[in-house]
């Protein structure tokens, strides 16, 4: 199964700590990466976690509060310095987008690349973005300002072909392509065998849910449904309620509530407000609703994997 | 004599490194803070050398780069979330207002204190702020944009009134304040006991200038005579002058050679370049031009003392 891991780059809330510093993560499949929110010093948690800041293409921003998005116009800025020459793509919301266009015009000059801004706006799910690794769909949130959740589906991959048939049968270079793509095939004698003869199936399609800031949103369980990651905003501890539900935000034990009612594979936890000095308590709370849960921490990564494996959470340091 | 100390939270050019964060420091006399620059991520910076963001009253920016900069809507904006309540005052070049109120008005939201922005638009050394502490002059550096160094001058203390002598004459406390700002004392006896007598002068002014970005600037020789702690631009590296003047930097032997014009006290330099992996070379260099130097690093603390020390320059670190 190809390499789909999510790192933490930062995962505290509202403002930096000791702890942690604000939202930001990396997405990667097959070396390709993807940012998800951008909070101050996010480029400085780039380079201490090994990432080459050039290998950015496409940058997704959940919400326009400083804590999601402060670390954008430096992170550009560097890019400019870099003398990079690729395009970028800047997903935000489209509430975001005037003050993000006066500040790249002002800090981020003599560019030998265009910084692509494609604004959200939508009530529904949406389809926001698609390569030849992942749709990504976004959808809006529950918070004090315009926020979206992004859904990053795997495209379907090819049918594996079985080795031992290419020998066996002779099958050239341009055949293995098309019976990967589903395609019988015509031996010398004229016979014809089937494809599920000479393949086995594609690797299940992986998903993974980033949902921050957020109230509970119940009403994506289907959307959602079966997601192999799910990482969820857990600001506040069970027994806060009132709390998150007065800053639009979820505790531990709800968005555990929410990983279990959409079946979910795996929950990370993130989005930590400095008040609890540390997050076990959450955690443990948390556990009571759902089993498989990971705590977000800097330079953490999870490997996605497929929701049938129910062993424990795999995570690797990068420090 | 009393504490009066440069901290560096950021000392690199351009854009961050593993080594170094970009630029800002935290000036202190007697507990109370200044901050010169804001880089991106100084928030943390501060945090992470125990200072609370606080007590900063004013804050200083030399010019709108980035690097310079960038840090200053989110160190706003944690203020804001901490509930703070006294005003803040920033004193920013005239290109700098308008995109930063933007930005102020976009990110720092619900804040119970007034922003109080000063702009700094000057072609001559300018007086910009004062205080108990300090006088602050701007003067115009050269470099690409709009772009000010600071001169930091203690205000004249009070003489110190000979401890033995409050006891011999009598003197009451209301009169120890008379006689430390150069008073005569009339004891009972109708005696008149001068000044000099009865105190010992006050201590030496002392004063801190900070230099970046910019190309060397000869004609500020006789403004800054005679500072005891002059930081300096020190992007490049003797033998890089061409590079130096074209981005409108210096060498950090230019900066040693300023300095020796100044007969400041200590040379202080800082903005480094990542390009040559590390300082010790520009450090050799500029030795050849000045004696007393010390290169700037992150969590480095110099205190300012009088220019006729002419001992090794002191340091402690914070880490």
């Amino acid at each position: 199964m190809v390499e789909f891991t999510v790192t933490i780059l930062g995962c505290g809330s509202a403002k930096p700590s000791l702890r942690h510093h604000t939202s930001s993560q990396i997405v990667t499949r097959l070396g390709k990466l993807y940012m998800i929110d951008c909070g101050e010093g996010t480029q400085m948690q780039l380079m201490k976690y090994g990432f080459h800041p050039g290998q950015l293409g496409n940058i997704f921003i959940s919400h326009a509060h400083g804590d999601h998005c402060l670390g954008l116009v430096g992170l550009l800025s560097s890019l400019s310095l870099d003398k990079r020459t690729t395009d970028i793509n800047l997903h935000v919301p489209s509430d975001f987008v005037d003050i993000l266009k006066a500040q790249i015009d002002f800090f981020v000059t003599h560019t030998e690349f265009d910084i692509r801004i494609h604004p959200i706006e939508c009530q529904e799910p949406t389809l926001i973005f698609s390569d030849q690794h992942f749709d990504v769909t976004a959808f809006p949130l529950e918070h004090r300002v315009p926020c979206y959740g992004f859904l990053f589906r795997e495209k379907a991959g090819s049918r594996h072909i079985i080795p031992e048939c290419i020998q066996q049968y002779g099958i050239s270079r341009t055949e293995i392509e098309r019976i990967r793509g589903g395609g019988d095939f015509t031996a010398a004698d004229g016979q014809i065998i089937p494809n599920e003869k000479l393949t086995t199936p594609p690797d299940p399609v992986r998903s993974y849910a980033y949902l921050s800031d957020t109230r509970p949103v119940m009403q994506y369980a289907d959307l959602l449904r079966g997601v192999d990651l799910l990482y969820h905003d857990a600001t506040y501890c069970e027994g806060d309620e009132e709390l998150a539900c007065k800053y639009d935000h979820s505790t531990a034990s709800q968005a555990a509530e929410f990983a279990k009612v959409c079946g979910a594979g795996k929950l990370l936890l993130g989005h930590f407000s400095s008040r609890y000095g540390g997050e076990d308590w959450l955690l443990e709370r948390a556990l009571g609703h759902f089993p498989r849960i990971v705590l977000a921490n800097e330079g953490l990564t999870v490997k996605i994997t497929d929701k049938t494996d129910t062993g424990p959470v795999f995570v690797e340091w990068r420090r």
